[in-house]
């Protein structure tokens, strides 16, 4: 099997860890199981872009357990944990090209080498498969049928191609299940990307001010969490409505340009680019920690910001980078702006990357039954079967909800019955 | 002027109230100003049916403020202040046909008066207005332009008449703008359903079990608002993704008949009928309370179910009512289960009816201009209206935000730029 | 029955509401129903100077029963609740002097009159008969055996006076028991205060910027219940300790020269004179809301300060006076000053006096089994009967806890076992 | 220099984390520069048995800069750091014995090898260095002066021996200050033992329910933040009055042999003794997880008690160790049971630590010039001591707080002043 990985030897501690996340992942389990049986995969290749974790590797068990082959690459050069690498060679037939840490060439190397494999399928976390499809690989157009896209930032992009006419295959927009963004994105953006910093720095957040960079899904998710943990949170926003929540939540809301001054850690979620500057790094206080959660690090002002800017670099910790400014302060970046719940820590829990998984596997499926009618355009997955997996994980969980009576089902579709 | 309220000395009184909810109304202040020079309602007659509160008063100004010439009944029998309405009627040229209290043959004459005006547009919270012009009053239709909705449960019942094509006119969904549903069904609900509670028994919320039941908007923001009081939590759902929602929320999730068994405080969000039943009420604990927050009590099966059931009631405080139940067991009622926050509260505060009612204002304005275009169904206000309320609440706090740079909606707005 | 109440005609809905509020007092009930079978207060003239509540007025019952004479004066002129007042009255045998709204000459006779039955044992909120009778009254001092105290404000007067060697008669702090002020200053002070607060405004809490002046038990209750309302809380102190935990509960910490700038609602739980004065009102934004919840209203400079540099007043709203500023800007005080949970609510809910009161009737127990021995000092209830009182508590809330087994009991009375 | 540490090649990293962590330690900071000025502590012999962690260095760094020669052990096997005890041998002049994972053996020889040192003061987290001393080792009780506890568990066995009479020198329980168990117990302990355990499992906490043992200091803190990810909390106690503060918090309280039904999570801060028995661990669902956060494993009955009833065990993650049962369910322990936020993380922030150490430097200046006074019993830090580093800590966080006015002191301590 052709792959690139950093050492097979890991395989064993990579497959420890996978069946363990595999515990947390019912609904995953349960479609695998099902796919077993009826094979709706058969025969068909798959090319992945995800972030190499242990919730990605049962994804793979799982498409391949549908028949189909499977090749993976990483999302992000960081994120790839090694030892899952080699246990999905060595024990789960899936073909993958990710090293942690692996440079821009490499990085873009293993991206061709997914496409070279012509994918039938392409399932892309930040949309890294479909541009390069849509560049230089236009030769691999032809044969793909469509795609799936795990991230807000991706949905964004495609979108655009879309809108522009550019857009060459149809994508599912995973991230637009329901039970994808309110869950994925929200709790477990909120608990990685705490953990990852907590990792990084062993900072107490109780008593810290936390600015949290836009508060769409991902920074909601965290900003409960920095809240939960004591912090006192201010919110940035470029969204009237969502700044509204954000105070109404409990929130300060002010621009960068005054949250700069006042945070002692930042983060980022906006899926934007430069949201923290040249100016807000030199505004803020002496210690400052920043950190991006979004896809990313184009969120950070680094090139031709901070890095230019600053007159000496170092590294303290793992994964803290010191930055000395002109001013006499020091800032700290962590995980040099990449994601940082997948690179200082390991990246969103299983129990929730069940749901987020599922309908990854259940848009390959869908794709495959409807391919016939499906447009040059971002779909969304049928809310039937966003439910259904709801419900599943619902069951999984012990946990059994009401169901509407015959009396209720007449009076909701009705609108005669008075005050 | 014609009008039926209970006492026009009550007037003064109505009027400083009024004045005092309007300085946490800037928003609709703003929009009576630009309406006073405007005049864009000018000769259009309204027809309300909506609570009759100080922040309806204010609404109302601002209608006749724009030209037009309103005349308002309530909504619910129980939710009209009677000093709001006298001023209304002394005061701000509205003609009022609303009596706290009033018995249902009073309550639909008074809707009948309001339709009786011939008004042009219908304004309604819970779709009374429209039901009646649907069912007894199709005279009036002829004549209707337009109508808005309030509620989530009016929106449920006029999406049913689209859907089965019997809806006369176009309907504005408030209650769909996002400015609305995000703040007055959240923030509003929560607070002022914890009022009315309060008010009517003064029990101590922290340490006790409080079921909620239905997890949309409404009861998010109460769920929020009792764990934020010291309750713990327990939702009851037929949505498995709202369900879940709950769950990861911190919050048990259990079937109704289950949460009767353990529940000291039960409150009702879900717009749909007998979602408390007799046989919960049988098995609930000694002392248990059960209140309604939706818009109709049909939600608590009384009628042909705890009152047929109860062996003795009484009245031990304003707004409860104390059942005998068969197995020695009392339970009581909050407020005969109208919507407890206007029974025994004031309803939602003004800060939040500001921008519910912002729309109310900028609905009918919009309503005019594209009349020409709307077809019979339910419609929501387009988002840049939506938005600019957004900006000018916003703005009235006192609250700056960003705004996107160049390079940021360049950015945004293309999908070349890589990782 | 010697006694000063508004109406004696209240009497019967006073005794509805005060036996609402004994179903929630399941711990006094049951020290009740042993007084009455054991009468340990037999013949004792108790003098009391409580807030005239439902719930004192089941503390009455439960000294009468156990069998004391008990004459009852308000210890707030606005606190006192008329019905209930008739109630003890007319149903209880208890002697009231209390009308709601009395004169301060009014006020200091109803004390008087309290003393001039010449209790033997005297109880207070605030420490006023204790005051009285070692002022003006100290014909009275001789008969008395010992006295006790509700609150922290009284505590704090009373070690003064002990200190200076003036303290006449023993005093048991009921305040200190853990039963009492874990529970009543946090959860009662809390819900209760913000409960008058939004009856008093109907002001939208959640957004809003809510000072709270002080952090001791009352005001973390306080803060706790406001930050449950979506508010963003900001602390004052003047000890270190409490600000650093205020720091780390995620509140903003600064002096109240910076907090009057910026917060929306000002409330006071210091147990100090003129926390808020002159300076600060005229730094307030537009439209402030200040309220008190301590015991007195001196927290606030409002003789010789704000009712001195006002240049107008109004009242726009029960329990809500404006005062108009020569910088223009209006602000409001709500009550007077006076404890907002009580003049503009119905203070603590019953579930939480439970403990605190029947911390009372114990104390009173207590004291006459050990007369003898009590110093002249203030006195805290012993440990056993304060965690009597919970383990009572416990069981009328149907909780069952663990006990330590023979083993865990042998552990932790050793030090002999190791790693 | 006398030590056995892992391997002195690991120094430089621990440097570089020692300074990351005194950056966060501003306190310490402070007391050190001056230590450096006076050497208060010149030519005392100095035996600390501490968790060898970047916080830890930071203090023996402030001792030796006082004067002192220091010597260390660590207080449990599993949480030293092996790179920070290299950096204090080689960087700092502290004699260091502590390895990582050394076996009991070990752990007791170099609690010996301090001991052997003839220290003039013990400094203790959990009382193994004054019970060796007291038990194998009385030989160096003849030069100890006193000691210095930081823990609660080893404060409660101090206090024993205390009471039994044989305590053979004065404790000073660091502990007890303020500015120590407000903080560290509750905000460090909650962080950190959360971390610990997403760190072990990677567990999504969210919807998940926790049982926290005891409601201490130490399980308040965790349970705040596990409310704060989302979690459903149980609490479990022996004490009444913290059961009931634990529901009006609005936890669920029952007794463990119904909580071990339901939890998903157990982590136990008690200080006792086996507190989650065999019967428990059978009661527990499908992949439960347990942990102990208190001193001592013990709290755990796994010798005798899991270990003996299990059919198999695994370890499929670093930490976790999985128990196949009779009843063919497998449940999980975390890090053999020992503390979990030190075996697992890093142990408290530096943020936290630094009032807790800068409350152990000063103990050891204040016995030094008090030893004559001191009885051989368990001592407090005087409040002056206390208030002053918390008046230090706010100063280094850029906050102000109020002071009194000369009105305000002489309001406090008068009690003439009336309503």
């Amino acid at each position: 099997m052709n792959h690139d990985v950093k050492n097979l030897n890991l395989a064993s501690r990579g497959k420890d860890r996978i069946l363990w996340a595999d515990r947390s992942m019912p609904v995953l389990d349960k479609i695998r199981r099902r796919f077993e049986i009826e094979k709706p995969l058969k025969g068909v290749r798959i090319g992945a872009c995800l972030h190499v974790t242990t919730e990605t590797a049962n994804l793979m068990r799982t498409l391949v357990a549908g028949g189909a082959s499977a090749v993976l690459c990483a999302s992000n050069p960081l994120s790839t944990q090694d030892d899952v690498a080699a246990s999905l060679v060595e024990d789960f037939d899936v073909s993958v090209f990710a090293v942690n840490g692996e440079d821009n060439n490499t990085y873009y190397s293993h991206v061709n080498a997914v496409l070279d494999t012509k994918p039938v399928i392409t399932m892309d976390d930040g949309a890294d498969l479909v541009s390069m499809a849509h560049g230089k690989r236009r030769d691999v157009l032809e044969q793909i049928v469509a795609g799936t896209e795990e991230t807000t930032t991706g949905v964004i992009r495609l979108k655009s191609m879309a809108k522009e006419g550019v857009l060459a295959y149809p994508i599912i927009a995973v991230n637009d299940a329901m039970t994808k963004h309110f869950f994925d994105n929200r709790y477990g953006t909120g608990q990685s990307t705490l953990d990852g910093i907590i990792r990084a720095t062993n900072m107490l957040i109780a008593g810290s001010t936390v600015v949290v960079v836009g508060y769409g899904w991902c920074g909601k998710g965290f900003a409960m969490r920095a809240k939960g943990h004591g912090a006192n949170v201010i919110v940035t926003e470029v969204d009237p409505v969502r700044a509204l929540e954000a105070l109404m939540d409990g929130f300060r809301v002010m621009v960068m340009a005054e949250a700069a001054k006042v945070g002692d850690l930042f983060v980022t979620f906006t899926g934007d680019k430069h949201v923290i500057r040249k100016e807000h790094f030199l505004a803020m206080k002496e210690g400052a920690v920043v950190a991006n959660s979004g896809h990313f690090n184009v969120e950070l002002e680094l090139e031709g910001g901070l890095y230019d800017i600053s007159t000496s670099r170092s590294k303290p910790r793992d994964f803290v980078e010191a930055f000395d400014l002109p001013n006499g302060r020091t800032v700290f970046v962590l995980a040099e702006g990449r994601l940082i719940n997948l690179a200082a820590a390991e990246g969103h829990p299983a129990m929730v990357m069940d749901m987020s998984f599922a309908n990854q596997a259940l848009s390959v499926e869908w794709i495959l039954l409807n391919r016939a009618g499906l447009s040059r355009k971002v779909h969304v997955i049928p809310e039937a079967i966003d439910r259904n997996i709801a419900r599943i994980k619902l069951e999984t969980m012990g946990c059994a909800i009401d169901t509407l009576t015959e009396e209720q089902v007449a009076y909701l579709s009705s609108w005669r019955e008075g005050t």
